[in-house]
């Protein structure tokens, strides 16, 4: 037994008990601690106040999840060694420390190109050097190398911990009731069978709930109209950015992180750049949007000012592409109201699309084992839900404005 | 009826609803906005990850006892006026709006002398001038001038809607069950007495929950020794810059309102300075925090970094005060390890003293309204658990170092 | 105001509060308090041990939703009288009046052909009497006669405050969490339209989570195999009751109010059996059970044995109906077993089947309206979950056997 | 590992789960299937409608309380046998199965002189000899003869699971929140220290808070007002009974188990009596109340007809006992209003004593384990709440009237 032992209060799910050394050295590290100070659902505060958790919080408590499947797991009589455990534990622990500022929000935008997992991975890899290779095996799981497949399934795939902990907590901290999904039901119907993770034939009708609640996070909230309205706010913050910086630098700048990724980076990840990178967090990019506020540009500085503010564009949602006519009348509109050019007035008069993928057979299985131990698919039963509307991909059309 | 109507997500109660164009337009103002960037909790979250809510959402939960308590007294008989009604909701969005950075923990030492409730009104009465005097009766009770004292003491007495809202919020956000005080039965034994505000003879259990539960919160929460340790480095932070200011202010400014407040502030509030004041948030100073750790000086780098990092001084609390000779021995231990002189290691190395004072009947008293009419203080019941322990100032000494 | 005032604690909505002397004399009356000694849910507690709440439980529950639909409609701007209020609420504490013991277990097996809305309506005429005429609109509404036809939908339709509240209410004493329906974001999407009650367009996904959870209810509890074995059981034991008092019913009767109807019942309401039945309930055909558990007769006394001491029989559930080999085969194990004739064996073995429509849009609909005042079933909506397979009517085949 | 492995949804807890035979075999006895049928509140259940759960309910509740106790102080370092394990398991499901009719509320009462936990012992002792012997040790820490005491003190002592699951429990059922104790937090605080049950240091302030939920429980639930009147009225029924049986029992006898034990039982308790004591539950003594609310005495009739409609006797409580002028008045009253002597009217108007005593140190004392190894009283701490008014003993008067 661990000599360190924590438990940590969480409003989710009580207590989060901490007694390996191992997650406990994870736990107090830098590049860990960093976590708590990005948000977990990046703007969705500003239509849901409740919604400032972090990604911090979110892991930890992916992580109880992780110890509560591995003690269910064991209880049916699946053998998983300590290392297994402690590696798998780790592994969920890590599995976001790859997020940059505001997360999703930013993600592709802000490092083009660079998805959040790959930096966890590179991430992973510095501070295993850090602990003297502690963390082998947890990231031999992590990519999915280690044999016993459903080991990575608990970290990354359609049953994983992160999903079950990310859809209980965001629903939890926006108060949107439609997205419990039964978290401690679900843990119960897991099994393994030949390695890979499944779920028992009584689960059918949580693994429903669970891709139901998801659907309705997605449409209440992740894809709430005003939450996307403020994220394209932020990429049009971006993207005058750096338009603005080909005209030089000075009064852009900060003085945070944020200035070597917006104008001195040339895309390669390195130990050093990774470094820098693992200096950013929400912090930075909000104090320059605070800073942006002021900034001569008009572009640039009333769109911070209504972010800041929480004056956010009208944004209307269709199932159809919006006519050009509309478009047009808006963006004349917005020109005339703002006392600008249209090419200006195009920042806060645009188009887009928003789609949701919920559940994609072709991708990855719910499998479900029968009593007489054949496997299905949950999208191939009987009376099921999920191969129907629910499993369709949804594209959106949106239009924002003044 | 009012067109805007707007009903918002809480994880705590629920949904709160705003039908009223004054109180949208107070919630739409910046000043109001503002407080979605100000932490309710300040540094609690270091040890309560939870508890990173802001008093935007504190002040929008108060407002919906607010309503919760008009509704509950007018049924009870009591007249209240559409206008009383508007001004009371607008009063206690507003009770807060004159925090700072890191709200209590940085108070009386960020602007020294200048308390957050004055602040407040004088953040009141420049909005009143936007809103073209709307807000006067709303300023009149919360300053206790008007003759309908109960009003008044809905927004700032023993049992007003600002507490039953924080040691709720507080107690649902860090997770600790203790401190859950059944607001919802308070507000139905609430009643007024000759315009005082008083508690129906049935409800003495629940106030005793109620004090208890915040007595626990002090304990558990408030004054737990961690977020103690975190708040007393921030305070050496500020003490240090300081310091520090007196030989230039080139290293330290970092762009933001926080520069004026530091280094230029005649401590008078004007107009203009109220308007300076009204863009800090706990961005600026966070930011600030972060770009301190690079700072030449050792003793404002390693403070922030160890903010930063959740690598807080060790604490112990006592009753009586520490010896010289412990005091001394920790600080030659800890000159010794950062190898520096003890006037260094001093801000590392320190004692202090916290205290609670629950309830002081002196200052104001929780009267029961008996069903013959009479009116008791509850700590002059028989039986009750209010006059003895609960009710005596608890002081502590504590210890940091290394 | 009336000068009774009641508060009620409800552990699943925290306080309902009864104000109006109509109700105060409708909750006091004895025909209304027998509804204490009838379980809302027949026998699922021998499967969920904490579903021994009681039908005058739910029927205050309604009542608290329907208070709060008519605030959540009138706040709307729908004009309600005094009198339709306190008619539709005295109409929804009534409208499970009528029934009997164990309630849907027994309906239509013990009282042949009686409906129980039937009886809540002979009721709820007898006890108009007593109070003077005072439920005239009650009734009214109660039998959809009066033209405002939202009030009657409030009380039974599609999204009736029966159905949130025996949904909510059975979900939270079953601990079934994927029955929660989010009641309180339903109530505030309603609205009226044309004196019809429709839904809000942006409530579309909370309907649709409460057809899920409904969905999920059904097969999780109501038609949960194990409750399904009991109730057949239980309808067993009446008709082997019946068939026995053919030779006499000395033997058989137990002192209460079951012997009326059970032997001399000529399925005749009147004044006066009505009286009669209002002395029934669950008590006394538990007493029964627990009498008929010592009977010389075997079947009848095992049967009782077996429920009491919940050694229930095995059910197996499947789409198809079951072999007429499979059957054979059972019985004769019984019969072997048991040591009786097949004949005997048979009332512990034997097929059937059970179904559950959800939605049926022929029925009646869920009309949403749209902000520009068109009106569209919710199975006519893009992308809904609804008109699929969460409509469709499903039947399952069942084997009883030892 | 068991082959039998059930989980069981429980509304406070979750999910419980039975995994080893024993503890299966104990639940499916018919002696422990009958608590069923036992309210674990009585007759409280008319003033909360909630309160309906039974007595199988809660002792699974503290079964489930009792397995997270074992793997916790199990993480702690205790060594807990599987043997152990089981037994202490098995002695906290039975603890409750010598319970009566209307439990604590006829308690000495219907069985004068026997108390339910002797009651426990002897049936414990019957179930021994069908399981073969398999509770011996479960019996030997039942009746604290197991040397390693905190075994035992977990089942029955101040900080035992079976307080915390009824505090627990009927708090959630009635509603009434002052009552949650935390018992998770408790549980995590427990330790054992020399074979003894303690609490750490840090789990002062939980204490604190479950010894002031428990006094808030008394006061607002268990002596309840008129819980207590509905409580004496039951005991009334039951001393109106015995008095006419002495003029014959045929037109009190109702046929159930009830006849046995008030008209021919001579206080032994053996083999044969104790069976029939098996056959009783609130089934039989709710069908006599029904069926003497026809008999032609008129203190039986009325008494058991108030009692089934929900008319109680009016009740006052105060500090001091009531003036003999206040009772004759009263009592006139009655007569008057029911047209009956002052010795009929004496059953309908009466006074009683009820009293609480919460915390005596004397009896037994709550440990607090410091970090240094000494042990203190809980009641011998510093600020603390207990050594006063909370572990004072009350005691109130009652007059129940007409």
């Amino acid at each position: 037994m661990s000599l360190k032992r924590k438990i940590i209060n969480d409003p989710v799910y009580g207590f989060i008990t901490i007694s390996d050394d191992l997650i406990f050295d994870i736990v107090a590290h830098p590049y860990y601690q960093r976590l708590r100070r990005i948000h977990q659902m990046a703007l969705a505060y500003l239509v849901y106040p409740g919604a400032v958790h972090t990604r911090l919080h979110h892991s930890l408590g992916a992580y109880h999840l992780m110890c509560l499947a591995v003690t269910e797991l064991r209880n049916k009589g699946t053998v998983i060694s300590v290392e297994e455990e402690v590696a798998v534990k780790a592994g969920i622990l890590l599995h976001d420390v790859g997020h940059g500022p505001f997360s999703h929000a930013l993600e592709n935008k802000f490092l083009s190109g660079v998805h959040h997992e790959t930096l966890s991975l590179q991430i992973m890899q510095v501070m295993n050097e850090d602990l003297g290779g502690q963390l082998d095996l947890a990231i031999e799981i992590f990519t999915d190398k280690y044999p016993r497949k459903f080991l990575h399934q608990l970290i990354s795939g359609q049953l994983d911990v992160d999903r079950m902990d990310y859809l209980t907590r965001d629903s939890f901290f926006t108060g949107v009731s439609e997205g419990v999904i039964g978290y401690d039901r679900i843990l119960k119907m897991l099994v393994v069978h030949e390695d890979e993770l499944m779920v028992e034939e009584k689960g059918i009708y949580s693994i429903e709930k669970f891709l139901v609640a998801r659907r309705q996070m997605y449409w209440q909230v992740y894809l709430h109209k005003t939450v996307m309205s403020a994220e394209v706010m932020l990429g049009n913050i971006l993207k005058r950015v750096r338009e603005l910086s080909a005209n030089g630098i000075e009064a852009l700048k900060t003085g945070g992180a944020t200035d070597f990724f917006l104008y001195n980076f040339d895309g390669k990840m390195n130990r050093e750049t990774l470094n820098q990178f693992c200096q950013l967090d929400d912090i930075d990019f909000s104090f320059a949007i605070k800073r942006w506020s002021h900034h001569p540009d008009f572009v640039l500085s009333e769109l911070c000012k209504r972010l800041l503010n929480r004056q956010l564009l009208k944004i209307k949602l269709q199932a159809e592409p919006f006519e050009a006519a509309e478009v047009q009348e808006k963006l004349a509109d917005a020109a005339k109201q703002l006392g600008v050019d249209e090419s200006i007035a195009s920042y806060f008069v645009f188009t887009g699309t928003a789609n949701n993928t919920m559940y994609q057979s072709q991708d990855e299985r719910i499998n479900i084992l029968f009593k007489d131990g054949t496997v299905k698919d949950i999208a191939a039963i009987d009376n099921s839900l999920i191969h129907q509307t629910i499993s369709a991909p949804i594209k959106k059309f949106y239009i924002c404005s003044l």
